[in-house]
């Protein structure tokens, strides 16, 4: 019986999984420091109050119970002893013959420890929680000023990073602002919150076609959004954000969508991590340096695929295609066979929604670019097509069909667990 | 115009602001710790992963989007000066020509730091998500301990308290137990978790029937729950909980639903304060030597309704009635005519839910107790009828449903956003 081990359950992770459930002769233990798979396209809309985080999300023990070879392991990787063939985790250990890392990738600040400590970030359901509520806490609060100069940090939204994330958040609250804040808070009395989206390229949704981003750019704009170009954030503090052209924004909301990047694990080789610390694989994902240990999805880098000798992006659907390929190669590897087939990745196109019946959406075959209503279309179908059970997608399609015909989303609560008792 | 200030937006809260939505020249604050609303009878589905909070929530806000004689404010008591007609909130001050006093009650310690400190209480929201991440974590944890004997603190789940609370959080987990554990804690092998339940009383559900408690108990045992009476928790310190009778329970999980008290605030006349800390108030809730400021709901004892000499059970229905009572009075009394309609509770019965088509109701007219399937049936159809809108109607029938013909329930996420940055 060979041991897998199979670090984060995240798109490239819960695909190799599931490809495997008819695998004899393998054990499988699959570890995540959650203990629910999620849906990362869709975080935007739970900090923005359209989703739930259960519509969005799913216990790994429920995905696996009909499955046989595999178990469930909460637990967050600390390190790797690679010479005995063992992982160690935040509580406990486990011995692996094949090791695959599906870890992703965490939030970039870039180095700046007031963006780590004051920004909100956007990588996990935490977060997203987290972004909803302090949104809704600061406009309370913004409720108990009476000097509308005081006010505007709290009511002031800014937002780094105008990839997809970066784009979708703000689209959502432009359309918020115009269908429910005037409603909600008639202290204000018209005066509106402002919304800024700054990053640091000439354009938003820099891999998209040059269409797709002109679309975007002046949709944003038309919807109220400052869209600020060629400019970075620098720092954060004292409610001040300070941008490289010595521009100054106050608000008590950043939110950093600016960029991302891969955790190191002691144990791998040095010589194997590269740019942005992904962990450099060959074509059947195998990290350089290693014989059994192999990394999929945001976290490795892939320079062997002829289409993409940069590297693929990272985006889900390169991470589920490779989560399934390697399920493929391991078949034969268990059995000691040479593995057979290298990753191509099959690239589908792109897209991003920017607001109520506006998207766009690159489509590679025939190389076309589609924006406006068909492409919002195209957008709601596919995000539900890949939500991960029937009861994920009956939920969320509920939320956006009320949502559709209110123009409004009733997720407005502020909702704060405690820490846990230890 | 009149200035109507009601702290608290619970049943008694919201149902007095909506009575008050046609009158003309009042103008009313509703103060609330939290920006929505929620469903208190139903929080025990949220511990226990069968409902979203969302299901049983509702913002403020939105729920007084079409009310234009009403605004919300979010913010805690802390005194009331009643010789200048004025509140002391956490964050500001409001002044008031009448106040309403609808806070409810707070989870009762009986003076014990142990309990305070390290028990799970049941009383809010962030409560029931905080009892759900425990024991989804404490379970996950026990899955690292190999020696049985070690383990069992971490799967030993005891509720303190047999009123309606304890006894539907037992007979839900209970219910778990069967379809649910087994199924997705393979690592168990069949020993599983022991569920206590612990009353003082020497009956559950003491205000109800005797055939009431009898079918609960007789019920609960059946599904495996230990139901210990005539004995009273002492203390709660490293993982054991000590019994009057000399017992001790090793559990890393107490969950704490044995009393409520009220809490009380600086500015009310010290002798209005009655059994439980409860205000005392006259036939039209004005509270004892006081000429503006009422109290309604479970806050509130009053003592003259000829039906219930010693005050009203502290009950959703009582505070239904006192909100709408009040409304009608206070239309009288800001017109400074005399209030006409002292408040007389209309007893509509008490029901609990046991298990799945288990549950029983009391009737008072005619004078009568159904168990079984039929009151099930009836607990349903009722719960969800007093669901604040249509939106959380759907949302927990269609959870409901998928529990009940799928035996099982989907929301055993361990979701912890951070707390506020300040």
């Amino acid at each position: 019986m060979k041991k897998l081990v199979i670090i984060g359950g995240g798109f490239a992770g819960v695909n190799l999984a599931r490809a495997l459930r008819k695998t004899p002769d393998v054990d499988i233990t699959l570890v995540d420091k959650n203990n629910y798979n999620f849906f990362p396209p869709l975080l935007y809309q739970v900090a923005t109050g359209f989703l739930e985080p259960s519509n969005i999300s799913y216990p790994f023990r429920k995905l696996f119970t009909h499955q046989k070879n595999i178990r469930f392991r909460m637990g967050t990787l600390e390190r790797i002893d690679a010479n005995n063939n063992r992982v160690i985790l935040s509580n406990g250990e486990l011995d692996y013959d094949y090791l695959v890392l599906a870890t992703g990738t965490v939030s970039n600040d870039f180095g700046m420890a007031s963006i780590r400590k004051n920004a909100l970030h956007m990588k996990t359901i935490d977060d997203a929680i987290e972004i909803r509520n302090t949104m809704l806490q600061r406009i309370e609060e913004a409720t108990l000023i009476p000097d509308p100069e005081a006010r505007n940090p709290y009511k002031t939204i800014v937002i780094a990073g105008g990839g997809p994330t970066g784009v979708e958040i703000a689209g959502m609250l432009a359309e918020m602002r115009k269908n429910v804040f005037h409603k909600d808070y008639p202290e204000f009395k018209g005066t509106a919150i402002r919304i800024c989206l700054i990053d640091a390229a000439p354009v938003l949704l820099t891999p998209m076609s040059q269409k797709a981003q002109h679309y975007t750019r002046e949709t944003l704009t038309k919807m109220g959004v400052e869209v600020m170009l060629n400019v970075q954030v620098k720092d954060y503090n004292n409610d001040k954000v300070m941008l490289s052209d010595g521009t100054v924004i106050e608000t008590k909301i950043l939110v950093w969508a600016a960029g991302v990047t891969s955790s190191i694990f002691n144990g791998i080789p040095e010589s194997s991590i590269d740019r942005g610390r992904r962990m450099r694989v060959n074509p059947f994902q195998l990290v350089d340096g290693t014989t059994n240990i192999f990394a999929i999805g945001d976290t490795c880098l892939m320079l062997s695929d002829p289409k993409f000798p940069n590297g693929h992006p990272q985006v889900a659907q390169v991470a589920l295609q490779q989560g399934k390929n390697l399920a493929h190669n391991l078949k034969a590897f268990f059995k000691n066979q040479p593995m057979k087939k290298p990753f191509r990745y099959y690239d589908k196109g792109s897209m991003a929604i920017i607001g109520r019946m506006k998207a766009t959406a690159d489509i590679p075959k025939p190389k076309w670019n589609m924006t406006g209503f068909a492409a919002w279309m195209m957008w709601l179908f596919i995000h539900l097509f890949f939500l991960i059970s029937y009861r994920n997608r009956v939920l969320t399609m509920y939320n956006w069909t009320v949502s559709y015909f209110t123009k409004d989303q009733a997720l407005r609560m502020i909702i704060r667990p405690k820490e846990s008792p230890e």
